[in-house]
């Protein structure tokens, strides 16, 4: 064990998702070394997300505004919608330029061994939307795994019970080429650029 | 590409040791999510190891005093020095508690490709303590790679310079049993105590 600060430095670090001790140990002797400014730089950019970033009011996306850089362009959309379920999910999307519409970021996604019901997602929100700014399409890309498929049926279910002959809502699912069990994040642009194109209704 | 602060805090993640890129991403969308409080804890730790932890005086181990937890400690034997690369070294050699003496941290270890020569490394001071402090024993325990091989090899000839038969100077270097091309910080105890065990006159 080190001493005070720096083993305060190791534990905190520790907690970060994908750093081991070792990795924590290694970044807190390099932090030690570097200039001071590169290291106020790293806490400065920590204090300045928490502070700075917060959540679009619209689709939950991240947002130095009211509303994010999305909801606010003009140019997109408002009556389709996909449905994520993290803002790192948007970004992958936008990447692939293949969808002019808006965003809605669930929170996450079904996961009863997590405790995460659909109560604790932003679905609510989402049907709020639904009436009051006169979507016609939902696309719902959710990630290809047990949890993003559970949400997606979920989904499926609750959005076809508010559709009606008088205001029909086309609901589609992203078509799979994304390979089953992995992470929306990590597809590449093509794959999932298919997919969106590809989309089969539900 | 994201906005503003998250996009500064996933490069600032980025420039750590072993964090790539989507890491990076990872660990950003992470904090953006967790608690204020944590989030400050982390960057807390960060400016307190710079504010708080200096180099000891007397070995350059990290300390929060002006001398080392260990150069302070009375019961440890002065006239026998452990010479080490890191301050990350003398946590790894305490866990065998093969070794009761002091110890020195050089800085690192001669590199000609990466520029470091013997100038460097905190030699001289080493020099220096051998007749300030009547050191009689020395064991090199920089890394068993190359470049800690040869720190070693130019610290034994150093030292073996300044040895007279009034003044004799007992060098050492941990024995093999380490495996070769690896890293010091990386041995489990029994290895590492057993090469302080088996330590060779050098």
């Amino acid at each position: 064990m080190y001493e005070g600060p720096i083993q305060d430095l190791i534990e905190e670090l520790g907690r970060l998702p994908g750093v081991g001790p070792k990795s924590a140990q290694r970044i807190a002797f390099h932090l030690l070394t570097v200039e001071r400014a590169d290291a106020e730089r790293l806490s400065g950019a920590i204090t300045a997300v928490k502070e700075r970033v917060r959540f679009c009011v619209r689709c939950y996306n991240v947002s130095e505004h009211e509303e994010c850089r999305i909801c606010r362009d003009a140019r997109r959309d408002p009556a389709v919608v996909c449905v994520v379920q993290e803002p790192r999910d948007v970004l992958a999307i936008e990447r692939t330029s293949e969808f002019r519409g808006l965003y809605h970021v669930l929170g996450g996604a079904i996961s009863p061994i997590d405790g995460v019901g659909p109560e604790k997602l932003r679905i609510k929100e989402l049907m709020a939307r639904l009436g009051a700014e006169g979507i016609t399409e939902i696309v719902l890309a959710t990630n290809p795994n047990i949890e993003g498929e559970a949400t997606a049926s979920y989904l499926g279910r609750a959005l076809k019970a508010v559709s009606s002959p008088e205001q029909p809502l086309r609901i589609s699912r992203i078509a799979s080429g994304l390979p089953v069990g992995g992470d929306l994040e990590y597809a590449d642009e093509v794959t999932l650029g298919r997919a969106f194109a590809g989309r089969a209704e539900v």
